[in-house]
């Protein structure tokens, strides 16, 4: 994926419109439109219209974009064809069941590798992934020229291993504890903040 | 919590004030500023000021907040002192993980029953919750009372799981599936969506 400039809420909105396409054309079709996307993700047309065109999409007027063409574009701006190497540090339960998600493989994601600071956890294997101890992470990621990295620690840990990160040269951070964390500019830390999602959801049904 | 005026980003930027607020307090604060928090957290004063305020916590010039008072009124705010039940469906990997992360209950939130279609799982505990044939949900939910509920079956499921919620009366929905889910206006859907932060840091990395 190259194109830098598009906004985070419409790269988001990227593996909707792949998701959309491929049940599109399980069910036959050859040709789509943005108003078909759009009615299934509840989009206007000139929004999907939009996101496609800064994917690198084109559609024909009248006939709208050919399905094996606007699912390659996709897949190539996802990464889907060449996934990004990743660590995960913290093999707790989400450590385990993100390591155990099939989905990732397929959509841009390998887990190359966990890290964890107990003895009852280094050395094993979970879901074909290798335990190591922490103070092997550094080491590791600069031979395996490892960018990207998961925390999946809990919070009072976090801000010490996005530090070990940042040493390590990892440039992408995907953070599943709740507390912020101090980075580098050039690092960027997408956070998971389940708190903070709960705190919508209980005010949006009270 | 009450206000159901706040926008969505102040409103996940609550937990992470509240975070920093317990912290300031753990070192002997007694009053602090909109400066104090927003130097942890990378925000500028006026927005934290401007988010307290729509929470409901008044500071006083020169003095700032007093910390015992803003910990009270975000904790109400946040539903920290009164949790949510909610029911999870799909005890999977992901499943699992959340219904063992501790961090929940002290955060708004008590899943009181698992559901899932496995007659390995039917029936079985997983860390103290009962898990449930999925035909009992709509007769537990409306007995229950049950609000929230919690998507974390594979892809393919989540529609059918959301229509039964939807017939059970539940009014929020925490989908961590990466499918679009459509339901009623009434009903208010977080999509909690991995394929989503994804393709944002790949992005950001390549």
């Amino acid at each position: 994926m190259s194109n830098q400039n598009m906004s985070v809420p419409a790269l988001r909105r990227l593996p909707l419109y792949y998701r959309c396409v491929i049940a599109l054309k399980e069910e036959g079709k050859k040709f789509i439109s943005c108003t078909d996307i759009g009615s299934r993700l509840e989009l206007v047309p000139i929004q999907v219209r939009k996101d496609l065109q800064a994917a690198g999409a084109t559609g024909r007027p009248k006939v709208g974009y050919e399905v094996d063409e606007l699912e390659t574009v996709l897949k190539e701006m996802l990464g889907y064809g060449k996934p990004t190497d990743a660590f995960i540090v913290g093999m707790g339960n989400l450590g385990q069941a993100l390591t155990a998600h099939k989905e990732f493989e397929r959509c841009g994601l390998e887990i190359v590798a966990a890290f964890d600071t107990s003895p009852l956890k280094i050395g094993r294997d979970y879901f074909g992934k290798r335990v190591f101890p922490l103070n092997k992470l550094v080491n590791l990621a600069q031979r395996m020229n490892i960018k990207m990295g998961i925390i999946t620690t809990p919070a009072k840990s976090a801000q010490d291993i996005a530090d070990i990160m940042v040493e390590a040269g990892i440039k992408g951070i995907w953070n599943f504890t709740p507390v912020h964390l101090n980075v580098p500019d050039d690092v960027y830390v997408h956070n998971e903040n389940f708190m903070s999602s709960l705190s919508v959801l209980i005010n949006r049904i009270s």
